[in-house]
């Protein structure tokens, strides 16, 4: 099922961290936030609520899975998970490492930036990122 | 498990829709979005994946009971759920009937508002709102 002009119908939405039959993990490349990723459901489906109840743990499961990998590499002060899709009505979920110095802090990212991204803190993000984006690859493949 | 200075360990967090054994559901009263709510979990749990598989199951079972609730009866454009709890890290989660006439849309509603509230439109929602808010702790006290 796949809907005629839905950005997440048509492209990955963002480099592909892990692709699975139902669901894919892409990282969100969302300048200041250096581990905030994407987890895109496959077929096109509005809300979380259309999804059956076990498409739906699949779906949580996942999402906590790649919160747990997050919070062991990179010892966020908080994740945040959301799933919006006003914009993009195609079922995915953020999961967003956040930090003191990143630019919305504390208020979600999607609210005003508060400061300029930190490049050395973002670098050394940067820098565990392969292992980090391995760890979810594998701990989703189990 | 109560943390000291915690507001959602020393208040509600709003009008208690419903009192269940391991989480409550409160409407949040946030201008402009008639109905916005939020499922706190009663313990002081910071993160979600801090949940057991079984209290994961158990709340976001109960996220897509009011999902599947507000759709009914209100029919809004997006339902928007996240978990964020930057500032009051104790798990809630946010369940936010979306429309096209509410003050963000269609960004996020912590973003900056693009439109004023719309009085005859909210006033509307406000008179659904007895019926929705019964339907949803009858649909959780099943």
């Amino acid at each position: 099922m796949r809907a005629a002009g839905c950005a997440l119908c048509e492209a990955s939405g963002g480099p592909i961290v892990f692709q699975g039959a139902k669901f894919r993990v892409v990282r969100a490349e969302e300048a200041g936030y250096p581990a905030f990723y994407r987890l895109v459901w496959s077929e096109h489906v509005r809300e979380f609520s259309d999804l059956d109840a076990a498409d739906r743990a699949l779906c949580m499961d996942a999402v906590v899975t790649i919160e747990n990998v997050v919070r062991e590499h990179l010892l966020p002060a908080k994740v945040n998970l959301a799933t919006l899709g006003n914009v993009v009505a195609h079922l995915h979920w953020h999961v967003i490492a956040r930090f003191h110095w990143d630019p919305a802090w504390p208020a979600p990212v999607w609210a005003a930036s508060q400061r300029a991204p930190d490049p050395a803190r973002i670098q050394e993000v940067d820098g565990r990122r392969p292992a980090l984006e391995a760890a979810i690859a594998a701990a989703l493949s189990r």
